[in-house]
């Protein structure tokens, strides 16, 4: 985990991470939010909407927005404040996703950051882009 | 699970539900992100920040949207494009919350819903705000 303070970051820092999207993540993001949606959840349903198999939450994707905030940028002294996302591209199981962020700007006044996040799969396509201002604690 | 269709959906239309954020949920998202952010992990150190105990992950509190578009606004058809959500105050551990979406406006182009969605702990404070561009599929 890093630890970067406020003083510690620059504009144009960057961080990321990659991580493969699971059934095993899958099953625990259903039981924690009892989304059934059948998108998700049933293989043959996703396919009859044009899909290669059941289609990632995606909540479930951005929630690696919590391990880009809180794990690598800042790191530990990491506040969420704001989070803007959108879906670009439907998630696989078995993608393995790349998650980048990028700071864009800094407020001296409140100590935040301005965290440009693309998140692209194995083939390069941006699945997810998102903006985080995040707060660095002293 | 819900199944409405764009055309059933009306501006002002209202779903809520509420859940309660246990300790099962944090260790399940833990699992899925890796996110060992002290905030949220450690009791003593969430303490030493003026906290009453380990901080909710924020994106795990947003999971629930997930559970709002897919099984409640609009439900079975439900694709989310975008999110935006801001984090007003802390969740804990053993927190009842309640998500209440309604929609504000809708686009008849694209066949999207604009809800804005509050959750509130069960002192009645919002402790997120969100709004959500929802497809709805035909």
């Amino acid at each position: 985990m890093n630890e970067y303070r406020y003083e510690d970051i620059r504009i144009g820092h960057k961080e990321s991470f990659t991580v493969t999207l699971t059934e095993e993540m899958m099953a625990s993001f259903k039981d924690i939010t009892k989304d059934v949606n059948p998108l998700h959840n049933d293989e043959e349903y996703a396919r009859s909407k044009g899909h290669r198999g059941r289609v990632a939450f995606g909540m479930l994707t951005a929630s690696f927005l919590s391990t880009l905030a809180g794990v690598y940028l800042p790191g530990k002294r990491s506040l969420i404040h704001e989070v803007k996302i959108k879906f670009a591209k439907p998630v696989y199981i078995g993608d393995t996703l790349t998650v980048e962020g990028i700071v864009e700007e800094k407020n001296d006044t409140y100590s935040l950051l301005m965290v440009k996040v693309t998140i692209r799969n194995g083939d390069g396509d941006k699945v997810c882009r998102a903006k985080m201002q995040i707060g660095v604690d002293s």
